[in-house]
């Protein structure tokens, strides 16, 4: 799956959620941000442990962008820590280089979902780096949970915008 | 006041903890600890607000050493956060050496307290920062709260380390 | 002084810059950004030191607002390290909210300048933190430099914002 | 594979290094670090992008552990950046808790080499997380290099440190 600088996610069949009916696109920004000073290392370069803040930062903009914040889910009692996390490091980035951070839900099942992220520069476009984190949920303390049980709308949200990206990539693809 | 390497904090004439008048000499180790790659930047040294978790980090470790651990505070629901920090940078610290970070209390009342620090490098033991931070004591839904109140003991421990330091003073300065 | 939401530096009387006489007007915008997820401690709010990476984050903004980037002048081998920060925390932020960075120059000398940082939430505007940085000018090798032998053109620029905060100081005071 | 509390490194048939037969145990002591406050975040957990800080912790450690410390090797203008990180959590570590981080090295070559980590809490000793690293080696330009050329000391002493591993691990098994 390649994802686009910008990626369509069309709302056009969503059984789930008959309400939306009427909305046909969903498209999702990519998530913008300047490489901070802070965040360069020695070598001149972004640490590359910043690449995992920099894919939790792309991740609570996309919860946003479909309309339900992680701040939300965590009022609510839900958590979605990380299971796994990696990360493909193919060229640098420099302070004074914005990175344009594209993602893909790439699972998403009542107890767990993946992510799947690409880095690149601005100017250029070229890929920077790839990853992907996978999640469960749990509540306050830490317990799991089955996402359809304590928040199925969330649950709904999730797969409509899976469904949505796979169509996308069908007329991609077609 | 200037703080040595090592700050022997003597406990001789505790009179609010009789029960620890045996204890003669409280030596307070310095915290050491080593220039990591990722707190470095791009001009190749320690980045500036690295000193400020340094300070929590020596701070943590001073609490240890009273045996009354911050992590202890936390789980009886105190909290002690920060009101105000300060550095002044007087030389760079860089990947390969080594910070030296001593602290001493400067203040302490029922409702906060104030400490000073200092980073040398191992090496030389040059100044290389010196800085302050001051905190107040809230409950877990971010109250105010009096330590003397809700927790005496604590409050003592604090007192005691304080007055050592000032007898300690005393002792060289005489 | 108080630095408002957005804060206006009139250029009507640029004496150094006469080929900038004609606007009369630059509006440096203030910072906004959202706290991040990884800034949080088990507080369950912004841990201290972040504060002092914001200040750099708008500082940073700050120079590329005035059209001379602090990533140029590193190209041009010019640093401004940091010689003293200090941050005062008000309130506590926390994940979910967005923080509005409003600073100003408070001295600019050819060896030295000065600024001055307050941090609001953006929905109710109420001061979160205040703080400043002082800042030297050197080489590539750490050596301190005259900013006026070594950048006259980057030194002007100082000037003038400086120049035209106070004016709209003195306007907003008469 | 399997990394005990303590990594016994035998270089008891050193073919490489004929002037080290005499050593014939070399222990790599585990990297032991405390969670630090700034290190938590709102779960009131280490946020997981510090995990990856703690394996390049552990590793800056391992190389001092072998006699060439990383700070060396930047001196003698070679660097190691990251070419792909990863980690999966088992359970979270929490401030007051420390981390006991074990490593070995997994691959060597000229051009690149492998780390693979494990993290465990030091009280139970349960596997809390576990991660892998591989590095490529570059000039102070970026440029690939070959360490055989670049500075085949060193790697003789990775080709030592893997091997003796390996010794270690047929040990265990027979």
């Amino acid at each position: 799956m390649s994802l686009g600088p910008s990626c369509d996610i069309m709302g056009s069949k969503c059984r789930r959620h008959p309400s939306r009916k009427g909305r046909r696109y969903m498209v999702i920004r990519p998530y913008i941000r300047k490489v901070q000073y802070y965040e360069t290392d020695a070598m001149g370069i972004v640490h590359h442990s910043n690449h995992i803040r920099w894919f939790e930062e792309a991740r609570v903009d996309f919860l946003e962008q479909l309309g339900y914040g992680y701040h939300r889910l965590e009022e609510e009692g839900i958590s979605a820590p990380v299971l796994e996390a990696s990360c493909r490091y193919l060229a640098p980035l420099r302070f004074g280089e914005e990175a344009v951070i594209t993602l893909a839900l790439t699972a998403c099942t009542p107890v767990r979902f993946q992510v799947r992220y690409e880095i690149r520069e601005k100017e250029g476009g070229a890929l920077r780096g790839e990853g992907h984190t996978s999640h469960c949920y749990t509540d306050g303390k830490g317990a799991l949970l089955s996402l359809r049980k304590a928040n199925p709308g969330f649950y709904g949200i999730l797969l409509e915008a899976m469904e949505a990206q796979e169509e996308t990539e069908e007329g991609k693809e077609g």
